[in-house]
């Protein structure tokens, strides 16, 4: 496989031994932008400069905040100081306000830690087409800076969460010609999950030492094989984004000959959590690896997959732990991807356990062993296309009927 | 508009009172094909030679019935007698055992009204990979010739369900420059509901006389605002038929000046069935109406509003009554058209009865009217790009916790 799988050689800590990299600090606060009263303000900043790169939706409407980090990674990609971010309002579909108040909020942010506005980034996530509650977000910087604030790395990763019902943490050390470094972030996301982008809210912090260049190719490498290789629900969002800082406190340096280990120490994180992110896809009960093989292109077996990872009917059979195996062929058929049905052969389970079609031809199964199989965390599935060498893996969740509950009634 | 709304001219009959056109009969029984004892063998064929026509799924995976539907229009177009169709097994992803029964299965047919092989049509559906029963599938055959078979219309229809929860039937008169004619026809489909091609079972009648050349192109014009403009969930089938005969027993001509009108009758009847099928979608409560105005191309307007259709964000807001707008507009934006935030324009109601956004900027909003105009059956959406002229209509359901119990069990 050209991918690592679930079980990849990063961790994922929890919420009480998670830390950032070297060089950053984190504050976290409730400022009343969530009714609930939960962590919706957090802030992720070094005391030095940063190299810093992001992926952004390929969304045509784009929230504010995205706009605003593009403009700072334009004017500063070199020496950005940090990201301040909050829940409970997207700031997207908000017009010239909208932008105003990011701006804004980027203002607030630089100032709380002495740094220029073009050298903070934003984020926001949560409900489309409201205001920014800027008082709210003003007093909630003004809580971030004092002792009131929550320090730990694990309340800076809650205070980005919505529908997650768990933060996403991930961490990989890294071996580099100069000494030791560190990748280490959070991310969040649950519904409105769709690959073909960054696909969510993530923030990643290394003290390896590189430069903003290298550093977006090597966050570009990793995200096209991690967050553009997960679906929820197929719904793709206005403010997705992935950003990661270097502080360089390791003094650890990243050359060419250490980027190949940068790349896949940081492509381990971000897989580890795009998975948690499928995982915790809203009414999820488990994750599901599709492993297709036998493309002609990485592309292609990433397009069937993706096709796989987005039907309705898979995911729900697969809740219901029903081997109806028809709907994974109808959807590799839809595709838009030339496969010959008469060629692919098709699997359930980690180790191939179960073969379930043969050359376009059905083979009678155990229904029971097929359905354990289905049952398992992460439900692994395994289709060869037979027409090349080059695969993908592609993560989805299955679907409830509690992902309906919980997003009939998300606004009122 | 550039398409006829719900309320369109053709009528909707009921089981009682629904007839296929002059020159046409049908039979219908059980024949054990699905365990229920429900009916699950239909038989529509006409005395004489009809012209025919037919559009099928795009899906790369075709069911054999597909396969052996294109064979006999490609030797018999302009004399085929009739359609043969059995539910509670699609023979989809059968190989070529599968051809060889889709065969068989049309012998049967066609020697139970004495015509020859390659003059019927022949249409399956219901679980992908499994073999059909072909002693039962003949055993129904003798039935169906005998006194012991449902003759009327409506039984027919009812033949052809799954688990459609009603049967979908429609009928459209039409006064030709040669006399009165008439189109009636019905179909199936509540789930693996996609649009951009013929997206279920539909087998149509009428008895205007017309050259299957002319009857081809009436009906791709028609099917491309019906049939591929309606979304339950997105995934495509592998057995997707549309086929219409013309029997010719009005006597009522259609020549080059009558063509604008039948294919304006043809795509009501279409039209008709394409919204019952979308408002009977998996575990649907409501019709959902995508008014999608203001495109550059007839084309953008579909593809945004089919964007829209497939959203699972917007189908559990509107079940939800929820007027979470935001979800429209970014399932919209990434739709790959490219929509100018700034310019749309977007309302609730029949009427545009409440506006919710204007050029790009959220307008406050009556939250309780929000949510009732989305409770009425159809639900109205109307989205105006402002960059263009052009418009498309695009029909689908809401998305319940029903869907996902309906579908997770389908096989087991």
């Amino acid at each position: 496989m050209s991918t690592t799988t679930a079980a990849s050689s990063s961790s994922a800590p929890d919420l009480t031994t998670f830390a950032l990299a070297a060089g950053f600090q984190s504050a976290a606060t409730a400022c009343g932008l969530k009714p609930s009263g939960n962590l919706d303000l957090g802030f992720v900043w070094s005391d030095g400069p940063c190299a810093a790169a992001g992926v952004f939706t390929t969304n045509r409407v784009q929230a504010a905040p995205v706009h605003v980090c593009i403009d700072t990674l334009a004017a500063a990609a070199g020496h950005v100081r940090g990201v301040l971010y909050n829940s409970g309002c997207a700031n997207a579909v908000t017009g010239e306000r909208g932008v105003a108040d990011a701006r804004r909020m980027r203002e607030l942010g630089a100032a709380a830690i002495g740094a220029k506005p073009e050298e903070l980034l934003v984020l926001s996530t949560g409900v489309i087409g409201r205001f920014l509650d800027m008082e709210k977000l003003a007093r909630g910087v003004t809580t971030l800076r004092s002792h009131a604030a929550l320090r730990s790395a694990g309340d800076a990763a809650r205070a980005i969460m919505t529908t997650d019902t768990r933060a996403k943490l991930a961490f990989a050390p890294l071996v580099l010609p100069g000494g030791r470094a560190t990748i280490a972030g959070f991310a969040k996301g649950a519904g409105m999950i769709h690959p073909n982008m960054a696909t969510m809210l993530s923030v990643i912090t290394t003290d390896a030492r590189l430069d903003p260049t290298r550093l977006d190719r090597c966050l570009r490498a990793a995200v096209e094989r991690s967050f553009n290789r997960i679906s929820v629900d197929g719904d793709m969002s206005t403010n997705d984004t992935v950003l990661v800082l270097a502080s360089g406190a390791s003094g650890a340096v990243v050359d060419d000959a250490g980027e190949p280990a940068f790349t896949a120490a940081l492509t381990d994180v971000c897989g580890s959590l795009a998975r948690q992110v499928a995982r915790d896809g809203e009414g999820a009960t488990r994750l599901v690896e599709l492993r297709i093989t036998g493309g002609e292109s990485e592309e292609q077996a990433h397009r069937v997959g993706d096709a796989i990872a987005c039907s309705p009917l898979v995911k729900t059979a697969i809740h219901g732990n029903d081997p109806n195996w028809g709907r994974i062929l109808a959807a590799a058929g839809y595709s838009g991807e030339a496969i010959e049905p008469d060629r692919v052969r098709l699997w359930f389970g980690e180790g191939d356990d179960l073969q379930l079609l043969d050359r376009g031809l059905p083979i009678a199964f155990d229904a029971a062993r097929a359905s354990a199989l289905l049952k398992q965390d992460p439900a692994i599935v395994h289709l060869d296309l037979g027409l090349g060498g080059e695969s993908a893996i592609v993560w989805t969740c299955d679907l409830s009927a509690e992902y309906v509950r919980i997003n009939a009634d998300y606004t009122t």
